[in-house]
């Protein structure tokens, strides 16, 4: 990218000094060690291998990949994985569709259910706006809201609690209700079922993780018959992640996955999924940070802490060579220390790179991705659905 | 304020439709309980009572009070705390600081080092561009790199280390080492010393915090006197928190304390500070939810997990009276899961407030802070320095 394509893509972001200070190097060699930080950097290359291997994986099992935007937030993300094969994207929330809509994504399924007329509405106007939208329901009351605030036809799906008991009909008879709630409102069209096991997703162990998807997928096969058994004719049975790809291939009840996590990974899939198929991703996201004060003997202190990083997963790695077996801990909001490497010095602004420890809660922190290839930034994009909860 | 002032304040922002859902109720009865979540929203009224509070505290003991931007990130909050008695704001970033001097405040000391040229560069830039800019330094390369940088005076204050060994210089010898650079550099001026003690903030009880103060006192009086031996004349040494303002005035060596989180307070502060004087500050600050799945028979969910809170401090905690009883637990990155209130229903779509954990890092996740008073919102404002963590 030019400088002014990412000015005008960025718009009033390219003036903030930080913003300004990485634009001023884009595309020298070495400007990739020159943006400031703290900073979601991403390995294109990396990032692009990870998107073809995922997409081969599904081609080859019959599967429709959609990956989940709940990882990225990004417009350019979702843009390229559609462009490397996806059907189109998940969203969690509604605003998190909006943004992706608004950025150019035509293919969404929002993945959780909403609540409440004003939602309703603005899921109406989302199918209204997009050539493919389509939204889960988990309780007849959804199914009502939603048929009031239609402007026209709805694509819903029937979410199914997979055991979890987050979100989805709870048993058959209750499934069957909401089926029938949908099949009674013309402007609905029940297009098929969800079932994602989020707690499946990062179990140790590829045994475990089958396990469980046989068990999951044996109850969801009770609920789609009794979907069925209203007269209700779909084929599409979406749910799955970036940790039971294999899992979910072998049992064969999936259509479509969901995975999120493969395009940039993070140490809590790592250490679950370790040399399984499942994790054989790259880790192309990492989180750049700085030295900032060397003061003390035993460790150094760099400018990410508990606002660069999400804390709910394992502790952020260092992947700078220099720092690999160095110990990273959370040194309030805006710090972390970093051990000493052993026998080197380590310089006020020298620089460290990290994998995030759990990616989606990470990312959703950063405005900005900044796109290297090699040493150099080539290019800068918004992550347009941070902070899109609503 | 009038929709349409506000609108113009948040530019882009307002096209969103669910920020356009909370304009388009602003002023009305009721409107409190119709904003899109997850969202933060602040009780004006007791927002303003905890200014006054810390205001009249700071005054008797004869302190000046420069809160810390770092937990609230807002002009708004900025421009009120200052219009409260505050003789300026801390931030904790560059980044943070210049959002605040483009939102208007002018008086802005920076409380963590930087490294590097490009840093120097920027922190200068802020020198010339407002009345009153100030920040610290902990090794004499970034003394030099500021001179370097500097293209007017710059009003540079020495970190000193509490002996957390976070920043700061650590011990008296390196206190007078970067006194000496300082006095070297005819751009530079030495107008304090800070010293925070972060860790001993969130101490229990009020004892515990006034041994930890004492302690770290008698040692900077050690490193003042240093300083002084060089020569140098001042009188500023900034430091303290909301959980050692007690303490702080007890000891008499601070003359400005730099409190954060008073103005909103958290579960974390709470459950430290107790009833001491120290935290006798109101919640003000609440992260609203709603219910949208009430499939289980135990518990609903939320639509409020790991990207609307922080998860290093203790979990939200429910304010609402009908889930004051009911646990939370994180339920993924988009959901929470709350126990259901004995003998009373809940349905889909059931509004929720919790007290953050930590309010720092959970207020970094929002765009937008929602003003209310009684039932009414009566503004929205952007945080402008969310993520500016650079």
């Amino acid at each position: 990218m030019t400088t002014h394509a990412v000015r005008e893509t960025l718009g009033l972001l390219a003036d903030k000094p930080h913003v300004a200070a990485a634009l001023a190097v884009l595309g020298q060699p070495g400007s990739a060690h020159a943006i400031p930080t703290p900073a979601a950097v991403l390995d294109l290359d990396a990032f692009d291998r990870n998107l073809a291997k995922m997409a081969a994986r599904a081609a080859r099992a019959g599967l429709a990949l959609r990956p989940h935007a709940k990882s990225h937030k990004c417009g350019f993300v979702a843009r390229r994985q559609i462009a490397a094969g996806a059907v189109g994207v998940c969203c969690a929330k509604l605003a998190e569709a909006e943004a992706m809509a608004a950025a150019g994504v035509g293919a969404i399924l929002v993945t959780s259910p909403v609540a409440g007329p004003l939602q309703a509405e603005r899921a109406a106007r989302l199918a209204a706006a997009i050539p493919d939208f389509r939204i889960v329901v988990d309780h007849a009351d959804g199914v009502a809201e939603l048929a009031a605030a239609a402007t026209g036809p709805i694509q819903v799906l029937i979410d199914v609690d997979p055991g979890l008991g987050r979100t989805g009909v709870h048993d058959a008879d209750q499934a069957a209700e909401v089926a029938r709630a949908i099949a009674a409102q013309p402007n609905l069209r029940l297009l098929g079922v969800q079932c994602y096991g989020g707690n499946w997703q990062h179990m140790e162990g590829a045994n475990a993780r089958a396990a469980a998807v046989a068990d999951g997928m044996a109850r969801l096969k009770v609920v789609l018959a009794a979907i069925r058994a209203t007269g209700a004719v779909f084929d599409l049975v979406t749910g799955g992640g970036t940790g039971t790809f294999a899992a979910d291939a072998a049992q064969g009840v999936l259509t479509e996955i969901q995975p999120g996590s493969f395009a940039f990974m993070d140490r809590e899939y790592r250490d679950a999924l370790k040399a399984d198929p499942d994790g054989a991703f790259e880790q192309s996201l990492a989180i750049a940070a700085t030295v900032i004060s060397a003061n003390h003997p035993k460790w150094v202190t760099v400018d990410a802490g508990l606002k660069a990083f999400s804390t709910d997963g394992p502790t952020p790695e260092p992947l700078t060579p220099k720092f690999a077996a160095s110990a990273f801990r959370f040194f309030g909001d805006e710090h972390g220390m970093l051990a000493r490497p052993v026998g080197q010095p380590v310089s006020r602004g020298e620089r460290v790179a990290f994998a995030p420890g759990h990616i989606d809660p990470t990312l959703d922190r950063y405005d900005l991705m900044h796109i290297v290839q090699g040493d150099i930034l080539v290019d800068i994009v918004r992550i347009e659905a941070r902070g899109a909860s609503q």
